[in-house]
């Protein structure tokens, strides 16, 4: 029986493929173009290396994300089509300030550094730093049950490693976060002086992982610092045998609102210049590496489907838009002011596409909508898959970007790119985000990735 | 009728998926272990490490080599299990000696230095090395068409470039180093005095490729050097204006035949112990480097396939044996006398499965046998395709690996691992493959797929 509803199967797939369903010669042979032109002649290495360079750690407000926003619309208008421009955004910048520093107190004197790095929002440690007891907790209700009694006056030191049988590391770095997260606000609402975060990776290696911590509207708030996976090892093994101090001094601050432009590059439909297709990723980026992978990737990415098109001769009949998004990583002012505005112009994305996952090997898409037309959206983009499972490419069901994420009430189609996340982890917010650790071939695909689904919902819509 | 049809597939598979093949359920259950284990306690990190820290540029028959056997026999012993040998095997050792040097010889004596490796098995220049005018080539046919006077007394530059726009690094490859490989013999036969070689990566960089070349029986040789792609694409710039001259000097010789023996590590099968399922790799590498990705990450998978196995309680059906074999590079001493020693004893490898792709994201498996058999077994290890995929892995139809290739004529399956290729000629054959360069989580995953198909081939046999 199996055997005979095999080769039915088998049958039945070869016919369908066969039949040449949406043009396939025809499609299979523009995206083949699309990649040979990523692969020979793409940009998004050298301009990913420019970004780099001279504006790595652009936080949104700083000086770099400025000459970065710059660029960016310099190279975008450069494309043959191509009309580059900023959007006004607004967002808070908030700063490092000096080296930070941190030890464990030894009652010989000799204290034992720690590699740490403020987490990004936080407030700073009082001017002469402080020294506190610590205490190990593998999650924020664990800080609940131990109560502010035990709380109260120590450094909680959140240890909950993030689960490497995880296939997928976001999916670990899903179950993790939350310490980061809302870790220090929950010390504080306990009673505690700090809050020391176990860094956001699989690896055990001596890069503090930085990343965003909120308070909310918490009046009592208390520094969050994260610490590189080696040293909180070895806190851990320390704290297993007695009573560990541990001191912590950081400067970083909370300036203000500053400007901090979205830079937006587009061609004009020619049949549908009123639907959107949306492409983008995030132009800020925390401030120590050089926002290599998170998200220069996505930005120069994006800007290369609009290149491609444009290289290529390809004639959109709706809006091809690239979307280099501000404050992502410090609060989605970026992504919020363009959705606002764009729902204030009356626009329609019926499709956006973020690519926030790092410059890697693209393994293929996942797809989100509002559930009124999700099941329609998801049907009409799956019969291309047999147009792209030949680069290696699957779709899924599942989240898209969180910059486009505010665009959903619009009721289009919003996707993000799924590269292979192996390595994600060994570079997000550190130092050691930078482009030496970009392979050139592996962003040109995801790119090249990107490019094909847009000309194909482009070309045939998904409505 | 294309919807109707597009149903039917989807529900015959449906179908046929939920029938529970091969205890499914079970199978997916130990395949998830496997994946678990490899993830949270893997071995294969530290084991390269320690590889690449203390026995890296494992030429076979250097004392890096010899030590290097040692360590992996006893680490395979240290396996509950798992007895680990070596075999006898010798290999003819060639050594770079003393640092190469070449330049592009000025007329004003600003000479401009190129950065270049001897290929391995080549020959050195003559003591006080020798300097003539440079010919530019795209092929090996191409120097046939300019003929002996054209050639003689130069050096023949190969200088094409492997295609970028190929989606896999290796046909990129397979469709360029016949110039590394044969380039040199036929410069020889054409009267040339040296052969530069544009080394084999799609990157631009600094890093000469070295990689074996072949004289065959001729008795004019003549020294076969790899240079870097960007030297040579400046090298071919200059070449647009005039003649250009190089220098070259370099001391590499051949010493001669020595002991290089093969590592085996194997858990005898409790039913069909006649039935061999070999995982393997190759120990030897380049002398350049540390041979990280190759093929010390294929070594020390085939060596995790094994502990995975032991560690998890697993007990084999049939006979699971790792070789890592000797030679690979310069040779295949390694791979020859294993198969020949292995017809002597009448064995029959049921199955052999070669890591020697570097140790990167895991995206498939491709598969080889005699034309006899090969129909049955690959319909038969499709079957499993369901449990795999999953794992974002593929399979299909193609060459195995380079060591396992001379079983053919037993008539087993021959396997080949086929990680994520966009990254490997950024490393292949330079002082570039470091440990560094290699993702712990790439790695054990792919060690951890290996391990799920031999599980497969083991408990259901593929005949």
């Amino acid at each position: 029986m199996l055997k005979i509803l095999k080769f039915l199967v088998v049958t039945l797939l070869l016919i369908s493929y066969n039949e040449g369903v949406f043009g396939q010669d025809e499609d299979a042979l523009f995206i083949k173009k699309i990649h040979d032109e990523a692969l020979s002649n793409g940009m998004t290495y050298p301009w990913l290396k420019e970004l780099c360079t001279n504006y790595g750690g652009r936080i949104a407000g700083s000086k770099s994300y400025l000459g970065a926003t710059t660029f960016a619309k310099d190279a975008l208008n450069k494309i043959d089509k191509v009309e580059g421009l900023l959007q006004d955004c607004e967002a808070s910048y908030w700063q490092r300030g000096a080296k930070e520093k941190a030890w464990i107190v030894d009652s010989k004197g000799k204290n034992i550094p720690l590699k740490v790095l403020s987490l990004g929002n936080s407030i700073a440690t009082p001017a002469n730093g402080l020294t506190a007891e610590v205490i190990e907790v593998r999650s924020l209700n664990e800080v609940e049950a131990l109560g502010k009694e035990k709380i109260k006056g120590k450094i909680v030191f959140y240890n909950r490693a993030m689960d490497p049988t995880q296939l997928r590391t976001f999916s670990a770095y899903g179950g993790a976060v939350d310490q980061r997260v809302f870790g220090p606000a929950k010390a504080a609402e306990y009673g505690a002086v700090a809050a020391l975060v176990r860094s956001m990776t699989t690896s055990s290696d001596d890069f503090p992982h930085t990343g965003v911590t909120t308070y909310r509207d918490s009046t009592y708030r208390v520094p969050g610092i994260a610490i590189s996976t080696n040293d909180a090892n070895l806190l851990s093994k320390k704290l297993k045998s007695g009573t560990v101090k541990v001191y912590l001094k950081t400067e970083c601050r909370t300036i203000g609102i500053r400007p901090a432009p979205t830079v937006i590059g587009e061609i004009k439909g020619s049949e549908f210049p009123d639907e959107i297709l949306l492409i983008g990723g995030h132009l800020d980026s925390w401030d120590v590496g050089q926002g290599a992978h998170d998200d220069g990737s996505g930005c120069v990415q994006a800007m290369e489907v609009l290149r491609l098109f444009s290289s290529l001769g390809y004639k959109p009949k709706r809006t091809i838009r690239a979307v280099l998004f501000s404050n992502e990583e410090n609060g989605l002012a970026g992504g919020r002011t363009y959705a606002k505005i764009s729902d204030e112009k009356k626009e329609f994305h019926l499709a956006a596409l973020e690519s926030d996952s790092g410059g890697f090997s693209p393994r293929g898409f996942s797809f989100d909508a509002d559930t009124s037309v999700f099941k329609t959206y998801y049907k009409n983009v799956s019969q291309w898959l047999p147009l792209l499972e030949s680069y290696g490419l699957i779709f899924e069901k599942g989240g898209s970007g969180a910059d486009i994420n505010p665009l959903k009430s619009q009721k289009g189609l919003l996707i993000g790119l799924r590269p292979d996340s192996q390595r994600y982890f060994d570079f997000h917010h550190t130092a050691n985000d930078r482009i030496e650790n970009v392979n050139q071939r592996e962003l040109e695909l995801g790119a090249a990735s990107m490019a094909s689904l847009i000309y194909l919902i482009d070309k045939y819509g998904i409505q």
